[in-house]
């Protein structure tokens, strides 16, 4: 597996090395915080040592009972929300591509629910049932979040009418706490297939464990391939010394950046498929950074997409942004550009190159422009889109989360503000 | 039709009804550069007249071909890239909901392609179309935008392999200049089906145009409805006194607001079927507000879904942010939470309920939430996801923003940054 590589060329006006070396004191602090388990939060470090620690039998039994639904099932409908269900989706949609649900060979169709309470979106998804077999994988430490115990209501009743109680109970998977809970006692009582959450590894750090991974297995993903990648990443991010060591570079310079006015970090991608690693992205740093009245806003955009919507002010508008780039060298598939008689839209020079040599050509061609613009830009290579990769991906986003954090001052760890809004629905339908 | 509704409540502290009374003098001047088209891009400016000033004979034509392919096609694939499918995607998905391409009744699969440099996408759409009977719509005014005509190369080709040139011909709908310009040059040449992107209208303010109503009308909507909503918000923002004129509040809120530091605006709606006006949204007010060195940032979340993700930022994070929130009040369909004999997650008292009341109460509680948070928002309320709702709210964007920028001072109607990188792009290629 190649590394993964980061280029930090277009931030050194802003970020320079010799600034990175001269803060390496408070880098390592904020390190040691981290990997000394010091700090703010630190009982929601055991993602640290997941790629390394996970638990084999577990893992083991989600490969089976990922096979036993690619069996036995046309959908899989996963009931979870913000870390039960972005880190999935991102994998499926890295891996496999965002129109694996149009397929008809390979894996069952994956449909995400549980994650809103739009009655059209459930809607839509009872629909996909219909005529064909499925199985759910609720995913909820508690069991009592809102969106996702109302769609598991919604689907669990379907599987009973359509299998009944027992099969269906067959036919349900429980990724939950390992003790308590109300998801624990049903799964316990009705006989699910149970997986755990563990307790010191939060929603948004969770895409390593169960949660995250029968779905990526049912879809076909390797497990020990995305371990290898993530065991690769942990390996550098600890032991790489401070001076070489672009996870805690990368940290630091986006703090750096933030100290500027550098309020919102754009994180840009060159596939579509690769959207949801951009809202996995914004849910890791905007949940663990956005506190306490501070924090970098995260953003993303699909490009060359957004270069016709968001371009403009990317290259033009306040310069109180910066870019992370996502590049990935070679796509899943490759198309050439055909040849025609006729030269209608001057592009007869392009024959025959493929559509890749022109995404490569608008990723430099971008950044040199967003340069010129003067937006700082960190670029983060990769040589393909295996599990290796993803794993590698995932691995150094949360690390460098996790520092960055530290170093901002913040718990990287606890969502408090994520409480309000669900104290006032519950009292509001109380009241109803 | 009920008209949209605008609630200014929770900006008031911020932006109060008096401070806006006093800027009565600086808004009508906006409104009136606009309207009188004295400011700069006045030749832009066509679409303040379009939904009655729209050419009848080609709007019946557009109608006629929907007809036809829906008969003839299974898929349609429009070619298109940033205002030239981003209000067709947003329009779709709310009317007939962002599964539709999974549907079996109703009208052809529409993908949209030629809007990145993606060969995995391309190689995904081709794979749609096996087997299938398609058409293609290609929408550029130039017809030399290098992702679209890439796309379309590729396209047209498949086209002709499965049809024969002429057969394919009569599948290719050309939507460009109306008398200039490589791909007008070739629908002639070709005897391609053509209509209009005007001269006077711009990408971003395009859905009421050929650009957005053809794939609109295949898809099964009603562009009588989608006029009469636009209409009835032209006559609205129009004629309505200042002082009561909430299209010119909007407006001017949203650079109050931005003068107070508030950068960004977060459009968040209730729908996942709505992500894609966020995406049309970001693309409106991005591109015209995002340049001289100023713009607020437009950014966009699906609630409830994000609240477990940005949430935590939303409550508690910096405070440079203001939401706009898009709430329907109907959702297309509704579906009831059914009833189990055991309280196993302590919703039992939900029994019944339909889960469109429970958004409901999410969109209360977090409002309040975020107001307690200090987050200023404006709530735009809509009765259902009719096309003469969807009319009222394209209009109302569009006119906001033309306001809203005159008032920050920038012309609305340029995109002078967007060239920047297409120039870089075309030397890369060209130096291979």
């Amino acid at each position: 597996m190649k590394a993964i590589n980061v280029d930090f060329a277009k931030t050194e006006k802003y970020a320079p090395e010799t600034q990175y070396l001269q803060a390496k004191e408070n880098v390592l602090s904020a390190f040691k915080t981290l990997t000394e388990k010091t700090g703010a939060g630190a009982e929601f470090t055991g993602w640290v040592d997941l790629p390394v620690a996970y638990d084999k039998e577990e893992v083991a039994r989600i490969k089976k009972c990922a096979e036993k639904i690619r069996k036995d099932s046309d959908v899989l409908v996963v009931c979870g929300i913000g870390g039960s269900y972005l880190g999935a989706a991102a994998a499926l949609d890295f891996l496999k591509g965002g129109m694996y649900n149009f397929k008809t060979d390979g894996g069952p169709q994956i449909f995400f629910a549980g994650n809103n309470m739009s009655s059209s979106y459930i809607m839509d998804v009872l629909d996909r049932l219909e005529g064909k077999d499925f199985s759910v994988n609720v995913i909820s430490k508690s069991g009592t979040t809102m969106e996702t115990s109302i769609a598991f209501r919604i689907f669990k009743k379907a599987l009973e009418d359509k299998y009944g109680k027992e099969e269906a109970a067959r036919r349900i998977y429980a990724t939950t706490d390992k003790q308590r809970g109300a998801l624990k006692q049903l799964a316990d009582s009705e006989g699910y297939e149970e997986f755990v959450v563990p307790d010191d590894i939060g929603g948004r750090f969770s895409v390593l464990t169960a949660v995250g991974l029968l779905p990526i297995a049912v879809a076909g993903g390797d497990l020990d391939e995305l371990f290898a990648g993530a065991q690769a990443m942990r390996e550098y991010a600890l032991n790489t010394k401070f001076e070489e060591n672009v996870v805690l570079r990368y940290a630091w310079t986006r703090q750096k950046l933030y100290g500027m006015g550098k309020d919102i970090e754009i994180f840009a991608n060159y596939e579509p498929d690769l959207r949801n690693i951009g809202e996995w992205l914004k849910q890791l740093f905007g949940e663990s950074e956005g506190k306490d009245g501070m924090g970098i806003f995260p953003a993303s955009v699909s490009l060359t997409t957004d270069l016709h919507s968001m371009g403009q002010l990317i290259q033009d508008g306040k310069r109180n942004i910066f870019e992370t780039i996502i590049f990935v060298e070679n796509a899943l598939r490759d198309v050439e550009i055909p040849e025609f008689d006729e030269d209608f839209d001057g592009y007869k020079y392009l024959e025959h190159l493929p559509v890749g040599a022109l995404n490569l050509a608008a990723f430099v061609g971008t950044s040199d422009a967003h340069e010129a613009g003067n937006v700082p830009q960190i670029a983060i290579g990769m040589e393909d889109r295996s599990e290796a990769n993803l794993g590698q991906l995932f691995y150094f986003f949360e690390f460098v989360c996790g520092i960055s954090a530290y170093i901002e001052g913040v718990n990287p760890f606890n969502q408090p503000g994520v409480e309000e809004y669900k104290k006032n629905i519950r009292k509001i339908l109380a009241e109803k």
